[in-house]
C-alpha cells in the first residue's frame, strides 16, 4: 500500500468468533469504514439473465457467509493479502431484477462510480450477465483486456429468446464492443453438450483459445497453467470464474451444472498460477445458494475469491 | 360431457405403478391424445416477475410430479371428476424468461389459442405474473370475473422497479383493464408486513374485500367460506391460488414466505366451499421447487388443483 | 409390575448426554438386559409392500434416533411410564426384503416368539404391511381386536398388482382372517382421493367406522375422541398409526403423503384420549427417513409411541 | 420519538431489492449509522449451553437473512413501527464459545454497555442461556420483571452435568437472583416429556404459572392471551421466546424439538395480544439454522421479532 | 439413418425453454411421435431387488429431469448424435413392485416387444436387477455379449435371502444363462469391502476381468480404457453402468454407496473410450433420487447416457 | 488372535438385512458381548471445542449408521480383519458437553479404563479436542508416538479465546506434554488460509513435517505415502484423521470446511499405505452430521475406520 498507514484488516477472530458479527466478505472492513481502498469486493445480486436454474441473486449473501473462515495469511501464496493492500467490501450493486438491459446499464454505472473512488473490483455474482458491464467499466480504465475465463460454457452465444444480454452471451457482446483482446483470451474448463460445432468455431473465430476439462485431465494442471500464462502474455487480465467450471460434486449450487468438471483443488491451482499476470478485475459468478449443500459451493467460491484477491494485492496496478 | 363417449381418464394405476410412466398432471391424457376436451391443466413456467426467491419456472414440472398419487374419486366432493368432463394436460406454455412484458403477451396468446380449441383452463405457475394474461383470456370469453384470490399478499401494487408486470401487480393491472368485477372479488389469507396502510386502502378502493388469516382463525373456515360465496354471488369466478397463502410449514417451496398462514386443510376446505360458484378459470402459482422439501408444497398444490378441477367438472360452463 | 423389583428405566441423562450412548428406543434397556418385560418396542424394517415412495425399512433406526429426547415423566398423562412397567427395546425383527408373503410369515413367527417371553408389543415400521402379522400374533393371544386405525388411507383394498400383502391391504386381510372386531373398529384421519366410492362402501361393508380429517376439524378433537372410545367399548384394542395421518408439514418423511392432515398436536390428543381403553398391541408405521427433514417425522412418531407406551403401562393386561 | 427528527428506517426496497445489500435485521440502520436509538436488535451467537442439537450460534445470521422480506407497515398492529421509534441493529455480542460462565458475564457486560447508550434490547439467540445475562441487564434498569416465556420447556431446571448456566436453567438462576416477579410470570406452550412431576411443582413453587399447548388448543388463543395479560398486570414485562414453542413443522431449525407445538399463527396472535403490556426487553432464541429448512424457522422468528418490536415501539418506556 | 428423412430431434430450446415442456429424456420425441426409431431410451422404474437404500424406482423420472440441459452437439465425440440416428424416449416399462421374479419376466417381455419395433435399447434404472431381462432380450438378438460393467460391486453374487433375482446377482444369472461372453467381459470401478475373497475368485472363475478404482488411479484412465477395449475385442458389447461406480461425492443419490469411487470426468472418459466397440445395448441404473442432492447424480447419469447414445448413434448395428 | 477361539464377527447380513438390527460400528459385537477384545471402536460425542460449525457430538451415531454396509473382507488389503482380531464396539464415552477441560479429563479416564481391559482404541469423534486425552492414554502405554495427522489444519495453535483445550490445539498440548515424537510426526492434507506464517514455522519448530494437498496433487499419492512411512520409521504410530482433510465435496458434514482437499480415494490410499507401520491408536473426528448430505461424509469416515481397523488387525501389538 503506497503511503503511510497500514490497511485495515478483517475483524480479529480472537475477539469476535467467526460465526459472529459483521457479514462482509472475509470480515473485511466495509468501504465506508476506510479512508481509501485498493481492491473492493462487490456483490451484484442479479440473475435475470439465467436460462435454467435461477437464484444467483442470493449468491453474494451466500458467498459472504461462506467466507467467514478465511484467515489473513495465504500459505499457498505465502502472502498476507490484506496487509499488502486495502481490501474492502463495497456491498452490493442495486439493480432491477426485471430487465437485463436496464440492469446491465445500472451495474456499469455503479461499477464506474466505484472505480472513480479507488482501485480494482472483484465481483461476486449474480449470473454471468454481470461480466459485461464489469468489462465495460474495466476496459474504460485499462483498455481491452485479456480474458481468462473459467467456465463449463463458452458464453459467446449470440442471443437467446431474442435477448442480447443473458448469462450465455456476455463475452460475445464484450468482443463486439472491443472490450477484449481475444488474441490473448482463453476459456478454461469447457465441457458438456453444445448446440452445434459452430459454437466452437464461432468462438475461435472471435479469437478465443479453448481448454477443456479433458485437456486439464490429460495434460495436467501445470501444463495448462503455462498455456494460459503464455496466452495472456503481458496484457492486463480480467479473470472471470463461473463456478460451474467445477464439477457438480464441487459446486452443486449453480444453475447449469455439467458433469465432468474440475475439482476445487484444480481450480485453485490454476488460479494461483496466474501469479505473473497483472489482474485488473475479476468476478466469481453463478453461485445459486438454493441448490447449494452445506456451503460446498459458497466455500469454494470464497476460496477462489481469496486467491484472486491475493494475486491482485501482490501485484498493484498504477491508478 | 356433451356427446356420446366417455372421457379418457388417467393412466390405470393397476397397470402402471404411480411412480412410472407418463408425467402429465394426475397422469391424465395429454391434449393431443383426445379428440376434444373440457378442462385443460396447463403449465406456465415463467418466474421473471419474482421479487425475492425465484424458481417458480420449475413449478409445473414439480406439481405434476407431486400429482402422481391423485386417484380418480374425490371423496370430499363425492365425485369422479375425470368421468364428468374430459380433463387433459395441455403441457406448458413457452415464453421468454427474459422479459415480463413480452412473456405476458406470449402467455395471453397461447391461452387464447388453447381456449379456441376447448373449454376452461387451470394453470400451474410460474409466478403470479401469469394471472394477468390468463385473466385477459378468460374475460374475453366470460366478461369481467369475480376473483377469489388466496394469497398472503394483495398483489395489487402498482409498479416495482418501474416494472408494471410483476408477481406483485397482476390484479391492479387486471382492475385497470376492466377484467375484474372487484365488487365481487375477495382476497383470502392476507397477512404479513406491508409497505403502508395505503396498500390496504388502495386495494379496497379498487373494490376488493379482504380476509386475513386471523379472520380465518377467529371466525372459522365455514364462516369465511360463506362470506366468500356471498361475495361472488352468481358472477363467473376466477380462482387464483398463490401457494404462499399456506403457512411456510405447509408450503416451504415458495418465493415470499410469510409466517402465520393457512394449513393445507383449511385451504382445501375453503376451496371446496366454492362448490356453488361457477368457475371459469383458475391458477395455482408460486410453487418454487428448489425451496420445497419432500414435495410438501407440490403435493399441497396438486391437491388444490384436484379440488378445483372437481368443482369445475361438476359445474359445466356453456361453451 | 407384578413381583418385587423396580423396572429398569432409560439411561440416566445426567450421566450420559442424550446424544451419546445406547441407541435403543427412548434409551430403554435392551430386552436381553432385563430378566422380564411387560411391553416391548420392536422394529420391523420391512418396506417391500410400499406402492409409492419406499424407505420405511430405515424407519426403526430413525425413530429410535428421534426418541433420544424422551424423558421419563409424561406430564400429559401424569405418569412415569417406565416405572409402571418394564418397557424394553427388543431390537428389530429380521425378514427378507424381497417377498412380502415370506416376510409376513417371518414377522408373525418372530412376534409370536417374542410374545411367548413377555407381554405386549409396540412395533415401529416398516410399511403398513407389517400390521397384518402383528394382528395375527395379537389375536392369537387376545382374540379379535378392535382396531383404532389412524391413517390418511383405508388400507382395506384387496390386491395391488395381484399382490395380496401390501401396505394398502393389511386390514382387509385381517378382516378376512377374523382378526378384527370390525364392529368396534374405526379409521381416523381419512382424506385424499380414492379409486372409487366403492372403496368407502366396501370398507364400511366390512364394518369399519370412518372419521375424516374434516370431521376432526369440524367437530373437534374431543368429540371425535369420544366417538372413538364409544366405538371400541370394552373390546381389546389394537392401535395402528400410519404416520401419514399427519399432514405432510408434520410428517414429510413418509411414502404416500396427502395434504390436509392432522397436526401432531391433534394426533397426540386423540391418542391420549384412548386412556380408558385396554390396548393389547400397537404399531407406528410408514416413517420413511429419506424423505424426513430435521427429524420432524421421527420425533412425531417417537412422541406417539411414547404416549401409546404410557397408556399401556397404565393399564396392564393379564398375561 | 422524543426530539425533532424522524427515525431512520429500513433500506428502501424500491431502491435496493430485498435480496441485495445490507444484512441487518429488517434492513434497519446499524447502530453506528444513527445518532440515537430507542430499540436495538442485537445478536448473541452463543450456543455453549445446548444439551442436544447445537448450532444456535448461527441463529443471528440466519434470522437476519430471514428478515429481508419484512416491510415497514405492520397491518396486524396497524402501525409503522420504525417510524414510531428509532430501531437499529446493534450487531452481535462477541463472547467465548468455550465457557458458559464466562460467556454469561461477557453478554451481561455487553448488554449493560449497550443499554447505557440507548433504550431497550431485543436479542436474537443463541441458545436460551443468553436470557440470564439479558435479564440481569434489564432488571438493573427496570427492577424485577414479569416474564412471559414462550417455550416447550420450563427452563427452570437446576443444573446439568454440574453446570449451573445452560439453556435449561436460565429462569431458575434469574429467580434465585431476584430478577423476576415470578408471581407475574408465566410459561406458555409447555409440552413434552419431563424428568419428573417435581419439574412442574418446583417450577410452580418458584411462582410461575404454566400454560400448555393443550391449554391453547382447548381454551383458544384469545382466552390464553387474556390469562397472560391478567397475569402480568402492570409489571414491566420481559418476553422470552424459545422458537421450539412452535411445532417442529413450524420450527424444524431448533435444538430440542417436541411434537405437538403451536402454529406460527397462534404464536403471533399470542405475542400481539401483549399490546397492553409494557415490554422492557425481549429475546427470540434457539434458532439452529443447520436444522432449518427453506428458512421456515428463520422467517417465523423474524416475524415474531417484528411484532415484538412493533409492540415496543408503540409503548415507549421512560429512559 | 438408413432411408430418406432426417431424424426428429429434441425440442428446440430457442422455442421452448429447457425448464419447460415435454419431460422426455433430452427432450427427445416420444416413441409414438416418430414413424421409426433406431435407439430408444426406456425407463425401468423397478427397485424391488435393492438390498439397502431403496428408491431407484424414481430414477427414470429424475434422470429425465436431469437431462433437460443436454444439447444436440456432443463436442467430446464431435458428433450430433440425434442427427445420425432416430433416438426416442420409449417411456417406462411397467412392472410389479412386489415380486422380483415376476418383474424380471415383465421387463423381459416389454423389452422384447420394444425390440421388435426398432433398434437398440438404452435403459434407465431402476436397480441393477433390471440388467438381467435386458441382457436376455439383447442376447436373443445379438447372441452372447461382452459386458462392460461399471460398478463398485461385482453383482455376481448367487442369492440373497434366498432370492435369485436381486440387484447383486444379475450377472451371475446372465452367466448361468449363457448371455455373456465372460471371456470378453470386465468390471470397472470395483472397490469396497466384500464378503470373502471367494467373491473375487468366483467372479474370475466365471471369466470376468476386474478393474478397481485403484487401478484407474494408478494406471490412468487411458491405460484402463485400452485394457477394456482389448478385452471386448470385436464382440458385441453391452454396457451396464451402476451409478455407484462414481464416488458418493459425485453420486450421492444411490443405494449402496462406497467411498473411493470414480469422478464423473473419469467415468465419462472411460465411456467415450469405447468408441471402437459395437454397443448393442446399455443401461444406467441405481439412481435413487431421494438421496440425490441438487441433481448431482441425475445430471451425471444423464451425461453418461448421452455419451452412450452418441457412441451407439455413430456405430449403427445391422437390424 | 492369540489363544484358541475365533473372534466374534459382525452380524450376518444373510440373516439380518444391513438396514436392520444392531447399530454398532460395522455391526460388530458390543464389548459386553465378548469375553476379550483386541481392538475397540469407541465413540466420543463431544464437540465443545468447536470454533465454527458445531454438531460433531452426533458424529458417532452417524458414522455407525454409515458403517452398515461394511462387509467382512477387505479386498484392498486382502484381509478378513474381524477374523484376525477381536474387534468390538465399546459404545460411547460419556462426558460433559459444557466444559472442554473437564471433558478432556473424563475422556482420558474412560480411555484409560477401557485400555485396562483390552488392546487398542479407534475413536470416532466428536471434535478434534478428543485427540489429546486419547494420546495421553495411548502414550501412557506405548510411550511417545509418531503422529500421522490427516487434516486441512495444523491443530497446533496455542489458545483460542483463552481456552487451551479446543479442536485447534490438541497437538500443541500433546507436544507440550511429551506425548509425541514430533521428529517422526507429520501433517498430511494441509491447505487453506492461516493466521500468519508463524503458524507454520511454530509448527515446524515443534518438529512436525508438513504435507499439503498440493503436494499430494503434484507429487502423487505413492510418493507422499513413502514420505510418511519414512517419517514414522519404526516408531509406534497414532493416526488421527480429521475428516476435513477431504474436500468439502467428499465431506460436506464437517465444521471447518476448506476447498481444495483430498478425494476419498486419495485418503484411503494414503491410509492403506501405512501397512508397514505399527499403529497403537487412531481416531476419525469432526464428522458433523447436520451438515452431511446422504451420508457422504459418514460413509467416507466409516471406510477410513475400516481400513485403519484392518491395518491394526494385521499387525498386533504386544499387550
Amino acid at each position: 500500500m503506497a503511503g503511510g498507514d497500514e490497511p485495515v484488516g478483517p475483524t480479529d477472530a480472537a475477539a469476535v468468533p467467526r460465526f459472529a458479527g459483521v457479514g462482509t466478505f472475509a470480515r473485511l472492513p466495509a468501504l465506508a469504514e476506510v479512508p481509501r481502498w485498493d481492491i473492493a469486493v462487490v456483490g451484484i445480486p442479479f440473475d435475470g439473465g439465467t436460462s435454467y436454474r435461477p437464484g444467483a441473486r442470493f449468491g453474494p449473501a451466500a458467498v459472504r457467509q461462506g467466507s467467514r473462515l478465511l484467515r489473513p495469511y495465504n500459505p499457498a501464496q505465502e502472502t498476507l493479502p490484506f496487509a499488502l493492500a486495502q481490501v474492502v467490501d463495497a456491498g452490493d450493486i442495486a439493480c432491477t431484477p426485471f430487465s437485463t438491459e436496464e440492469a446491465v446499464n445500472q451495474i456499469q454505472a455503479a461499477a464506474d462510480s466505484l472505480l472513480e473512488t479507488g482501485g480494482r473490483l472483484v465481483a461476486i455474482g449474480g449470473d454471468h450477465t454481470v461480466a459485461l458491464p464489469l468489462l465495460r467499466a474495466t476496459a474504460r480504465r485499462h483498455g481491452p483486456v485479456a480474458l481468462v475465463h473459467f467456465d463449463a460454457h463458452l458464453d459467446t452465444w449470440d442471443t437467446y429468446f431474442g435477448q442480447r444480454f443473458t448469462h450465455g452471451t456476455p463475452f460475445r457482446r464484450a468482443w463486439e464492443e472491443g472490450l477484449l483482446r481475444t488474441d490473448r483470451s482463453v476459456h478454461v474448463g469447457l465441457r458438456g453438450p453444445l448446440y452445434a460445432d459452430t459454437d466452437l468455431t464461432d468462438d475461435s473465430g472471435m479469437g478465443f483459445a479453448q481448454v477443456t476439462t479433458d485437456d486439464v485431465a490429460t495434460r495436467g494442471v501445470a501444463a495448462v497453467a503455462q498455456q494460459v500464462l503464455a496466452r495472456v502474455g503481458d496484457a492486463p487480465v480480467y479473470v472471470s470464474v463461473d463456478i460451474d467450471v467445477l464439477d457438480p460434486a464441487h459446486a452443486p449450487g449453480t444453475g447449469t451444472p455439467e458433469a465432468g468438471g474440475l475439482t476445487s483443488r484444480e481450480l485453485l491451482s490454476l488460479v494461483r498460477a496466474l501469479e505473473p499476470a497483472t489482474i485488473v478485475g475479476a468476478d466469481v459468478v453463478e453461485v445459486s445458494p438454493a441448490y447449494d449443500q452445506s456451503e460446498i459451493t459458497a466455500v469454494a467460491a470464497a476460496h477462489v475469491l481469496y486467491d484472486l484477491l491475493t494475486l491482485m494485492a501482490r501485484r498493484p496496478v498504477p491508478a
